[in-house]
């Protein structure tokens, strides 16, 4: 395997310090899936009750633990529950054999800690089309077992990430009649080198007590507007997951509290936003601002072909404030433009108004906004109210490097 | 504007000889629309009853020449009509003062030519949201009329280039009841230095005798197999135009010759492949066939998905068999796929079957395929009887120093 050589530029200057969240425990391990000298598989043990919401790729090619995953939810949250995700093999497009691995490890979790099979979640990350070694990490749940630790869960950061350049992790505390919550997440993603697959992982715990179905109604809608926002370069892993667990130990009825899902959608958020900000060569963290469409649905298909195109992308990395890019990326979105409408903003600079360059415009102005490091385009189309936000990187002589100088 | 710096690895080795077309004369001319010291304007004076014929970009944000020679489609062929396209300026987003230089351009050509306005089509390609100093190239047409010539379609070829690196030109004869008809075309596309857009032009001349509305009908059939099945990187110009003209000179009537739609599709998948080899920073000319599809529109959505992929792109920069991003691209395109019926071939080399490697599959002779120029991945998704092939190049470090290390 490559060396993780250099930790991405925007990259946050440190690992957050996360609460612990009362009903569940973490433990980590060296079980060798592919990578030595470091943990690569974590266990998370949650207490009886705690429920849990999922959302996954929508990839038709997706792997069998996603496959798995997903026809577990909406099992009963009586029993405990467990995730166990291990790095360094994906278990994708493994064939027949990919689901029998899955099988393989939920049973021995089953046994060893008595927790019904459809309550054990498993997944994979790393290289694809090699059977997964289940039995090195089934000899280590013994071990993994008895290291279990309520402050584990930065450590289990690290055991998930392959090619990551930094650990992620975000948490909030809200309060709700009095009471605190503790909200706190993990993910990886998405750095890659050949063969991997760039799999975003997310694993948000909370004390918060909730129903199942509530909770995977508000983690389903806050998914469209954070890790569905973001970008690196439009290609999709098989194996996307996020489990969202609410273990209730709090004892704190969160069911239709706006506080609640706004922490919850700011741990969310700070995540992707980490995804994104770990990008494949990225030099630019940019969001992109689409507002005036004829409907939300419109306005996000419009941003996500501006944060695709990859000539907008090159020029953002050349620090070009390059509109005619972004004329470009609306008009081939599909989705409904008038040409001489559009206006757009790169930072506070008013680049273009009524389809053609604003009369005060100043390159230099906008060139200025173009050095930062964190980039803001908006476009407004000037015919309703249909809003959007994502979030991407710049396209990058790294990424070349990382996806097409290296073979493994 | 940046030099252009050197010719692409997959060009053609010479400009082809191309047959004189009765029925049509060409003109070039230099007017400094924006370059000196090269011709950038390019005149085709056409026969009264040419059937003309076009596709255009389907960009939401199309430039007004575009707009305007859309809304001529269908005008009567009776008289004659006249082509006339510069470089270095496309006249798009320029907001009400583009129709305006159309106005000016077709006002003039239908003053000196005595051609009705409706006749008159005009191209613009180059730099974006600046005026189109169309005075220049007004004051250039009484010489552009006087050198009109049968034989200018090479230099025609060469006017009408920005940044690519070889002009593109491809022919056919073909005979139709003991009769020979001719077929030529040129076109430009798709190298791109900030801020111009890849505009692709493409005209096709024949001295076949057709109905317009059947040569539009063949052509747009044509289109479908052709232009709209290659990319270099996903992004979709605001300027694209395909013009065909049938003089009727021949005295051939090719209504309903399937000959002469298979010497025309011809013209235009060459022609069509000649712009992806001179996509930008491209080192391999890439096919990708897919077969086995539910439909032919599934089978060319999964393809069009594996071409505009940025990792299957740069895994062949790379030179590396990596079926993985395959199977990861046709499980994002969308259409209906099941990843265990998958099979994968890099040339003649069988890598996946059934969803999994290749029991027989060894990585040096994918490996030894991969290190050609021109690239073969073929795809078959064991589901029904769709097929489509698309074409495009690699991602490579030269498209990243195109499009993000210059600035105009």
């Amino acid at each position: 395997m490559a060396a993780i050589t250099k930790i991405s530029p925007l990259a946050p200057k440190a690992f957050p310090d996360l609460p612990v969240i009362a009903g569940v425990s973490f433990a980590t391990i060296e079980a060798g899936v592919r990578y030595s000298g470091r943990t690569d598989v974590m266990l998370a043990v949650l207490q009886p009750g705690t429920a849990i919401a999922g959302v996954f790729t929508r990839s038709a090619t997706r792997a069998a633990p996603v496959l798995d995953c997903q026809a577990k939810l909406g099992s009963d949250p009586a029993s405990g529950a467990v995730i166990l995700v291990n790095s360094g093999n994906a278990n994708a497009f493994t064939g027949q054999r990919g689901q029998m691995s899955v099988n393989e490890l939920v049973g021995a979790v089953t046994n060893q800690l008595r927790v019904p099979e459809e309550r054990v979640f498993t997944s994979s990350t790393g290289v694809i089309g090699e059977p997964l070694p289940h039995d090195r990490i089934i000899g280590k749940l013994d071990a993994l077992i008895t290291a279990q630790d309520a402050g584990g869960i930065a450590a289990a950061a690290q055991a998930i990430m392959t090619t990551d350049t930094f650990p992620k992790g975000a948490s909030a505390s809200v309060e709700i009649g009095g009471q605190p919550v503790q909200i706190a997440g993990i993910a990886k993603g998405s750095g890659m080198i050949a063969p991997d697959m760039a799999t975003m992982l997310v694993y948000i715990f909370t004390d918060a007590a909730i129903a199942q179905n509530d909770l995977q109604a508000m983690v389903s809608r806050l998914n469209d507007s954070t890790f569905n926002c973001i970008t690196v370069d439009s290609d999709t892993s098989t194996s996307d997951t996020l489990l969202a667990c609410a273990t209730g130990a709090s004892g704190v009825d969160v069911s239709g509290q706006a506080a609640f899902e706004e922490a919850l959608h700011k741990v969310m958020l700070d995540l992707a936003h980490q995804v994104v900000r770990d990008g494949e060569g990225a030099t630019k963290f940019v969001e992109i601002a689409v507002t005036g469409a004829t409907t939300d649905g419109d306005a996000k298909t419009h941003a996500m072909a501006i944060a695709n195109s990859p000539l907008v992308k090159t020029a953002i990395a050349g620090e070009d404030p390059n509109w005619g890019r972004v004329v470009m990326a609306v008009g081939k979105s599909g989705a409904t433009a008038d040409r001489d409408r559009l206006s757009i903003w790169f930072g506070d600079v008013h680049v273009a108004d009524q389809g053609w360059v604003h009369p005060d415009y100043v390159e230099a102005e906008a060139a200025a906004h173009m050095k930062k490091d964190a980039i803001r385009i908006r476009v407004d189309l000037g015919l309703a109210e249909g809003a959007a936000t994502v979030w991407t990187c710049d396209l990058t002589h790294g990424y070349i490097e990382i996806n097409a100088d290296y073979r493994s």
